[in-house]
């Protein structure tokens, strides 16, 4: 794909509410606020990721792998921060988008030091799904496993 | 806060005044431009972190304690960028913004390598002022301190 | 200049253009797509590095750096991810735009721990060229040459 044939900008309302929809999101994940942040993954979703052997598929798979994380590092006493940057719109109609973004895990440890723990691609088909978007699929690239 | 009962989208002018906002306001402070970085605060500004015993209250205090750390990084040779990132606006109406988003703070010395000093949650409550947005409480939570 | 004489902020769209391309730039830089990512310079672009004893002057030239530089990496097994944000658009008009941002290089080794190798300063003249936007100046400045 040339830059000549980059798909034309989307509206920008729609980039914005994608911006948004990332911070929310993660927002609720790193607040261990599991069950509304799975709420952001359609009923049938998918959550892959070159580090598990894998992919959740459904919420309810998505729920529990999220929650035993969640668990873990609440009881280690690590403040995760899921930052998701770079967002490019690849395609988009009114009912879904397709988008690239890069995403990092920072960790901080109470009393301790901030760090990258993990540095990945991320590649989204987020559907508008009960008045609001939700990701239909999520595949994530981690970089030091390519 | 169920993820249908999240607020309404800003309307996409009002998102990317925010970001524009963000990043002018710490290129200012990066910059070591204190007394306009203050200034981007409202007169009766507050400045609260979890990393000081009080709040900072009001932009004459605020531009204190402003000077007395940039001071003391161009003394030390230590440049500072302050990402701003994650952006979630939660609520707004024409005249007033609260927003929640996450902050980084890195740091390179000259002729050393950058590292991350700081992961935080920042939460503002920012005003139409004087023709422009300006912060009116800034809430900064370090996440080692949590 | 003080905030209340800030650049009114351009149009919503035009900033979610700039981010948009400023993403999807970096992603074919970072996917060892280098023609593609050369093509988003003007034919007559400028990319200026305080940490380049000259600056590369026109694609072709631009071009031969990033590959090499990109050649490099591969062989190494190193993953690069450019990070652009805490944009500002200094100045606009429908032909070309000003905009100042922060970039952050973040390198991950196969099998290894993500890492910033360089935080800095990006300053860019962008402009409407055969349809869409290019970077006419690029100018780098890191952090650690200050």
């Amino acid at each position: 794909m040339s830059v000549t044939e980059l798909p034309q900008s989307p509206t920008a309302g729609l980039y914005q509410e994608i911006q948004q929809f990332y911070a929310q999101q993660m927002h609720l994940l790193d607040d261990g606020r599991v069950g509304e942040w799975a709420d952001t993954f359609t009923e049938d979703g998918v959550f892959a990721a070159n580090a598990q052997p894998v992919p959740a598929v459904g919420r309810a798979a998505i729920t529990e792998a999220a929650a035993k994380a969640t668990e873990a590092y609440a009881a280690a006493g690590v403040q995760r921060r899921h930052w998701l940057g770079m967002v490019s719109v690849e395609s988009a109609t009114p009912e879904a988008v397709t988008a690239r973004c890069y995403a990092l895990v920072i960790e901080t440890p109470r009393g301790g030091r901030p760090e990258i723990k993990a540095s990945t691609l991320c590649e989204d088909r987020i559907v508008r799904s009960g008045g609001t978007w939700r990701i239909q699929d999520r595949q994530i690239t981690r970089d030091d496993l390519i």
